[in-house]
């Protein structure tokens, strides 16, 4: 393990959560804030101690992102470590910063875990945070082999994936994946600022799910679209040239166009992985329904492995009082027929796949 | 109870939810569908039995909005309700539909239950999927108060809640708070459609909450959209509008402009009432680390078997490649610490369970 002492500066939910991952996996931690309460905080929850200056082999830059540039410079005149990352959520502004201040480039491999919570702080962090996310790395031409092997350690021992990907797509990525749905969650929660109560009160689990973001904290989120501010206003730009054509095709009836509008939308949302940021992958969904009995489910499991078909995730629509639920088994396209099969042969009724696979 | 019989015409996602929820307080169900496959597959799951044409004390038209008018002549020509009412998600076109057709418009409710699912067919159905959300009623001056009593019991038994509310005025508050937003999450998962690989990987649950009911079935959103044009064109423009003014303020860093939507979205959202009522059942979620090895959920199933907790869902949250995945148990709140418990003592890591429960 190359590393064995590190350093996180900024103890808030990310960094805190950093420091908690490391602790778990033995790694000796020095924290260090501006703000000496968060620092205390952090420390009473485990974290690791209060840093006093002792080298490190990895220093974790964990402040937003208009000040990871003065924090990289301070650290290596201060010789803090053998290698430095930070986490903000743009990638390019910081890098610039770093140029700008003269930093040493060698040494700094540039990151940003894909993580967070609603809530902020060092109370809100826990070690699994970043558990199966991915975590981006945009390592330079001039990047250390030394650096980025110590970067891509603390990445693992965080149970994240490194996703390496250059600054300038990172920032258009996060545009388009984070920053422009934000903006557009905001504009559809604004709509609703003039409607009556009546209107209100007919609102569902749809709307509250598109606008659950756009509760952020208006200070936080305009930093981060400021330090973003090209690429999201040109994903913006399409969002909006899709909905004002959407409502001009509406009005005039040429409903081809809004059709072909949401079949790209429900194509667009098809390539969303999967909560853990896997690769995009192609499950079909076999239907059991299910008896309401004691270790049903054990069994459904129980054939699926004899089956050997691997099953990658599972819901359960159960109703309290029904005599049968129904559960959704999502496997490799490939293995549905054996599925199916298999939970018939058992006694399950399993309905028609939709796809056409039996 | 008044409702004794009642027929759902309309075996999909809506209707045999209605029939599950009115079978519980033990109503009579009656079923009917021109898709004989979609009826048996309702049957199976409990919602009632095929109508032979008895008459009913209500019927239910669970159909698409263009066909209700057909559907409602049809049903009081052959007389087989005292009362009739649809679900369908616009008003105003429908009771048109009816009235062109010369249907009796005393014995006829309008209704529209909030709620739904991104899925659709019978196997997606729930009994409990109205509870205590909005349901809302558009009876006439010439509605007869019998049939309103009636179907406000149908509102009753599957426990929702009835707001009565002016066709008109349904017709622009859904096209607020629900149609508008749908087309909306739409064009911001149609901007994913060109994205690539390393960009998508990067998304995280906000892109997922702002995008999912974007996977709603193109097919029915386009009739849904166009069965109320006008009014969701005018709340698209709105939000169109936001976004271009917003992707210009950014690239001209007018920030206090790009506040200001932020703000107006953070007070639009404030303005979304809770679950009303919520859930009856208050469920705690439990977190296990599994090993991806073959047979770990049946392992876990079984362990949970043995200490007598009744798991309600489970959601796998699974990275292929990586060693560890985890699945979220949800449970009843009481059953946290026993689940938790057991799982430990057969080698599980489970987190302690926000909330304190250990």
């Amino acid at each position: 393990m190359t590393v064995q002492k590190a350093l996180v500066v900024g103890t808030g939910l990310i960094g805190t959560s950093v420091a908690l991952a490391l602790r778990e996996k033995g790694v000796a931690i020095h924290l260090s804030d501006v703000d000496a309460h968060a620092v205390r905080l952090a420390e009473e929850l485990g974290a690791g101690r209060e840093w006093t200056g002792e080298e490190v082999d990895l220093a974790v830059i964990a402040v937003p992102p208009h000040l990871v540039g003065d924090r990289l410079a301070e650290l290596q005149k201060q010789g803090s470590a053998r290698a430095y990352t930070d986490v903000a959520s743009v990638k390019a502004d910081p890098i610039a910063d770093a140029e700008r201040l003269g930093c040493d480039l060698t040494s700094y491999v540039p990151g940003h875990p894909l993580a967070g919570r609603e809530r902020s702080g060092p109370a809100a962090a826990r070690a699994d945070l970043f558990l199966g996310r991915p975590w981006a790395l945009c390592p330079r031409p001039e990047t250390d082999a030394g650096a980025l092997r110590r970067v891509r350690e603390l990445v693992s021992l965080c149970g994240a994936e490194a996703v390496i990907v250059g600054a300038g797509d990172h920032d258009a990525a996060v545009a388009l994946v984070s920053h422009a749905p934000h903006v557009a969650a905001s504009a559809v929660a604004a709509s609703l600022a003039g409607g009556d109560d009546v209107a209100l009160s007919l609102a569902g689990q749809g709307l509250r799910d598109v606008t659950r973001i756009a509760a952020g904290d208006p200070g936080l989120w305009r930093r981060i679209l400021s330090g973003n501010a090209f690429p999201v206003a040109e994903a913006l730009d399409r969002i909006a040239a899709d909905l004002a054509a959407t409502a001009s095709a509406l009005r005039s009836g040429d409903l081809d166009d809004v059709t072909d509008l949401l079949r790209r939308g429900v194509e667009g949302h098809g390539r969303i992985p999967g909560k853990h940021g896997g690769p995009v992958r192609d499950f079909a969904v076999v239907q059991v329904v299910l008896r309401d009995r004691p270790g049903e489910l054990a069994r459904l499991f129980n054939a699926a492995e004899l089956a050997e078909v691997n099953i990658e995730d599972v819901r359960l629509e159960h109703s309290t009082g029904l005599p049968v639920g129904v559960a959704e088994v999502s496997v490799r396209q490939e293995d549905t027929g054996r599925l199916a099969e298999a939970l018939r042969f058992h006694g399950w009724h399993v309905p028609p796949v939709p796809g056409g696979c039996r």
